[in-house]
């Protein structure tokens, strides 16, 4: 990734070695600010007011608040404690569980004077580790822009995203957007058609910033105008990232995913889901089994951005109630196929 | 139409009879600013900055202007200049130019000394006659809306709607809403899912506005909503209004229209387009043919609304560019019917 000019990631160590730097991606796009969490409070504020968000970056975070944790009691108390403390940050975070009992299991047996270090280490290999893996599924989904670009060798190629699966979910490269990024550094001339993604907005905000910074071109769109576009001829493939996959294929991801399928498949044009294998979850049948998370009305029924003198203001949009489901389930007939650090399936799960 | 609690309608005859009062709709829902235009400058202020729009309330306050012309000045030359100067208030608009025409066809032949009070009378008509074609295309969507409560008397029917295509923008009525007012008055329960709208959230602002002041039970949803809510049961009925019915059927309409449309037709939901039959267009075959208005992109990157301390505040909402295309076209196959004054139609056109 590339902000402001310089390859970054969206976590590192500090400079001495002894906490953790995040994004605090509640300013963004408006502000980047970076802060240094130095005990494992601030890791577990961090999480916990979504200072930082997308699971890698929850569970990479919290995998460093308990190296901090151990740096000042390395007990093994503390180390119960810490874990418990940190995993009740978020709820239903399978990746922050799995980051901390990494973390634990490396260091339990170890004499406590060397549990600090060594759980900062693992902590440093699951961000490595996350790193590996977003660029294999970016370039499992490169072979698929580079076939698109011989194709239409004279003109770049449009890409339909919606919400954020970029790095800013991810320690670097983001899921959907890892083939963009690949094949935009490999010289592919690519163009990202971005959805502003209500009510959350993090197409707009978020998705627009990562693209920005990188050198991206890119339009952001109503999440009314993709239907439109590919009725055009103008989207050349539709990725999109997702929080599961059942195990009949189903996607489960941000709303109004459905709806952008479902135009890819009434315009014959491919619809791709860009995911970590470990998102596959072989227990949960079909869509239909899992409940959509209703949020809280005013994220649709208010906005925030800077007024016409800098200042961030929230404005309302309506004075009437809304209602705001946050996910859709793509069914698995509308799916093209999965981008995944094992390759493309047209299946998953077999 | 009911607003603030009084039944009235979007345009009228001032109380002495020689203006015509409309809402000012640049303030709504924020503020209900009825103004009286008192001379035929004030009607075309009125169109050309948008204070009233939709073809009727346009076509209605052009013939009051036309009227206000003929009061000041009932010569031959007088009636020309008015009606070619209200004429070119704004492009493209047919029934503005019926409108004017039909106050025109009235009065030409009459003594100058006739004239205004003639045409004052013309455009009276000319409301009445648009609150009867509106309520002849509810009278035609209430028996599908008595139907289908019929199919589940114990609890309310949920319609699902798009942008606005209510009373603010006929005289009384609207045409999506029509058969949702006259189910409401006839004591059907309602619900209608009202879609936000990006980026000018017609929705959110006036179809809210609109419903609430009426008192039918709404709620607004993103755009993005709509799929999931129709997988989940939830929709009983999309209706929504249309610009352009095309020879073969197809519905150029707000944009998003078209996902809609496909989410009913992938969930066996009925998708309907209440229009009056003027808006069918035989002379261009199919939807291919319809250029689509891009319009500026600060329509989707600027929001606009009351702050905290309610100043009405325009604020950023990304700092990336932005397309912003206006409509989009609906095939024919994805409509269930088309609602209009002369009954309910499979197909239209024939």
């Amino acid at each position: 990734m590339i902000l402001q000019g310089e390859y970054t990631r969206s976590i590192m160590r500090t400079q001495d070695g002894k906490g953790a730097r995040i994004l605090d991606q509640r300013q963004l796009p408006w502000e980047v600010r970076w802060v240094e969490l130095r005990d494992m409070e601030a890791a577990a504020i961090a999480i916990r007011e979504m200072w930082t968000r997308g699971a890698p970056m929850v569970g990479a975070t919290a995998a460093y608040g308990l190296a901090m944790a151990l740096a000042e009691d390395p007990s093994d108390e503390s180390l119960l404690a810490a874990r418990d403390y940190l995993f009740h940050t978020r709820p239903t975070a399978v990746n922050l569980r799995w980051a901390l009992d990494e973390v634990a299991k490396t260091v339990g047996p170890l004499p406590p004077a060397e549990r600090a270090q060594a759980a900062f280490a693992r902590a440093d290999a699951i961000c490595d580790e996350d790193v590996e893996l977003c660029r294999a599924i970016g370039e499992s989904g490169l072979q698929l822009l580079r076939d698109l670009h011989a194709r239409h060798p004279d003109r770049p190629i449009n890409i339909l995203t919606h919400c954020n699966a970029g790095w800013l979910a991810t320690v670097d490269y983001g899921t959907a957007t890892a083939p963009i990024y690949l094949a935009h550094d490999e010289g592919i001339p690519v163009h990202v058609w971005v959805d502003e993604t209500r009510p959350r907005n993090q197409g707009a905000l978020l998705t627009a910033f990562e693209l920005r910074n990188h050198g991206v071109p890119h339009t952001v769109i109503a999440d009314n105008a993709g239907g439109l576009l590919m009725m055009q001829g103008k989207v050349d493939a539709v990725i999109v990232g997702t929080d599961r996959v059942t195990a009949n294929g189903d996607v489960c991801n941000k709303i109004g995913t459905y709806l952008k399928a479902l135009a890819a498949h009434d315009n014959d044009v491919p619809f791709y889901v860009a995911l970590p294998y470990t998102t596959f979850d072989a227990d949960t049948p079909s869509g239909d089994a899992i409940p959509i998370e209703e949020r809280a009305g005013e994220e649709l029924t208010q906005a925030t951005g800077p007024a016409g003198d800098g200042t961030i203001t929230t404005i309302r949009l309506t004075q009437s109630p809304a209602a705001n489901p946050a996910f859709d389930v793509t069914p698995a007939r509308l799916v093209t196929a999965y981008i995944t650090e094992k390759g493309v399936l047209d299946r998953i799960g077999d």
